[in-house]
């Protein structure tokens, strides 16, 4: 295996991707302020993050928008609220979920939208449904990746299919998507190595997003990066789902590129991170996501454990085992 | 690079090592109960853990015996309190910092010791002075290794002149101290490449103990372990100085050897860390502890900035910037 770059090079394919919102909203049902938002959007800016993710396009037949925050829908006007025409090198994203979207519905024309990239999550079973998403974006305009979710639970035949779908459609990249933070770095490299092999010939990229259920969001992050992925998501603070993700702190130390900038995201952290944590919302790294990623489960149960303020984590374990 | 082993092999040479008590100490000046100590004990023979640090050999003389819990010291009958004859599987040592530790008054005969151990810490400076260390244990009759700290400071050609000092020594195997928690698992790579060059021919092994500053303590383990290091040292809970340690828990439900169990060790966290950490003592990854890992300085700034209850990372961070 070769590595691309080392310590002390970078290497301009890298693009930072900002998940706060999108990741984060899970944790609060996307309930930040509008000062949150703007804040961070400016924060992304002079750090020099390449993308944003604004939230999803989530459908409203699905889902009742009293019960969410705006990122939950991104509504353009919402958007703009946020970002003006966002005149800026920083690209917005959105995520739009297999079968929680209705994108005929309501993704604009890309002239229309401040949205430059439309990010299709997809479990790996519904990848026609997800192709079709994507043709129907790119069709608008739109950049669009492929983000294939709990690889950890995908068979490796079914994985080099989607890939090979993929590499026919309009996507610019293709993630590898560690939802339940089951994935450690060889593992990571060998699929990194799949993706990039499937991919490469035809001009399109990898990506990564991982879950620190056991510590190695960040690790994972780098490994990926140093055998070839070129979009790599973080959080500021980690906030995410469960174990919450790779840390933008973390991500920003580490790349040597110095167009990126550790200090806004420092800022960031101690005036809008902290206090959400002093109001009580929680994630990151905890023991019942450790068991879970171990036995590569979906974090359901160690997020319901977490709300219920258990701390008897043998039995959680024990109880695991028998599921 | 040829890694040694899988995700679905165990290798017999693997020692699992406890160092709460010892690196945790850092956290309370010592101060464990005899029930936390005596239930970590039992907890470790359950969980098949190989050896356990009861603490320092610290000299009476260069520290105030009033200011510390006994395991700063480590005296044969305070050991014994806990562990009997320690007529169990379970290996116990202690360590030995060069210059802060008077071996040829404190440390017994192997045959009136319950101690196995004896890991001589140093920085790669005083090199002779541990080797001196080395061969009056070795000579008492007990294993001993060297750990070289703050290792990602010290530079490749005094590496390769301590190893190859260490080579013609008595020792068992030799550490990679991470202690500032700089290293990335690229490094950690190189780093024990060349540590088992030197030591493989003798039949020496490589040891490693990380630091979580990057949230890298478990990763850089894994990584020294596929490499072919052999002694893992991991905390429960990740207790240790500043960032902390690889934790424990995420160590043993990696590896594959069945000897292994994770359940008493989640007993063990539930039952006597998390009360440690609801008393207000405080350690583990955050922000401060990144930012000296990442700019390669000793944590002591960032355990000060955490004594102080500080959140000004921003300014923190300038601040090392200008050091």
């Amino acid at each position: 295996m070769e590595r691309k770059g080392n310590l002390m090079t970078y290497r301009p394919d890298i693009k930072v991707f900002d998940a706060t919102i999108r990741d984060g909203g899970l944790v609060n049902n996307f309930r930040f302020t509008d000062d949150f938002v703007r804040n961070l959007y400016y924060t992304n800016i002079k750090a020099g993050v390449d993308y944003m993710e604004m939230g999803y396009l989530a459908d409203t037949d699905a889902f009742n928008p009293e019960e969410f925050g705006d990122w939950k829908f991104c509504k353009e006007d919402n958007l703009r609220r946020i970002v003006g025409n966002n005149e800026t090198d920083l690209k917005l994203s959105v995520m739009a979920d297999v079968g929680r979207t209705n994108l005929k519905r309501d993704l604009l024309p890309k002239d229309q939208s401040v949205i430059d990239m439309v990010r299709v999550a997809t479990y790996i079973n519904a990848m026609p449904a997800a192709i079709e998403m994507i043709e129907y974006a790119a069709s608008l305009g739109y950049e669009t990746t492929c983000n294939i979710m709990a690889i950890s639970k995908a068979r490796t035949e079914d994985i080099e299919e989607a890939l090979k779908l993929l590499a026919d459609s309009p996507i610019k990249a293709v993630y590898i998507v560690d939802s339940y933070g089951a994935l450690f770095p060889e593992e990571v490299q060998r699929l990194t190595e799949m993706y990039l092999e499937a991919m490469t010939p035809s001009g399109k990229q990898v990506g990564i997003h991982a879950h620190d259920n056991q510590k190695m969001a960040f690790a994972n992050t780098v490994e990926s990066c140093s055998i070839g992925a070129s979009f790599l998501d973080a959080t500021v603070g980690s906030m995410g789902r469960g174990a919450g993700n790779c840390a933008m702190e973390l991500l920003l130390g580490f790349l040597k590129n110095p167009k990126y900038n550790i200090t806004p995201i420092l800022k960031f952290y101690q005036d809008y991170i902290l206090p959400l944590k002093a109001d009580g919302l929680k994630w990151g790294y905890d023991i019942q996501y450790l068991l879970t990623g171990k036995m590569n489960l979906h974090p359901r149960s160690a997020i319901a454990f977490t709300a219920d303020g258990r701390t008897d984590y043998a039995n959680f374990y024990y109880q695991l085992d028998l599921d």
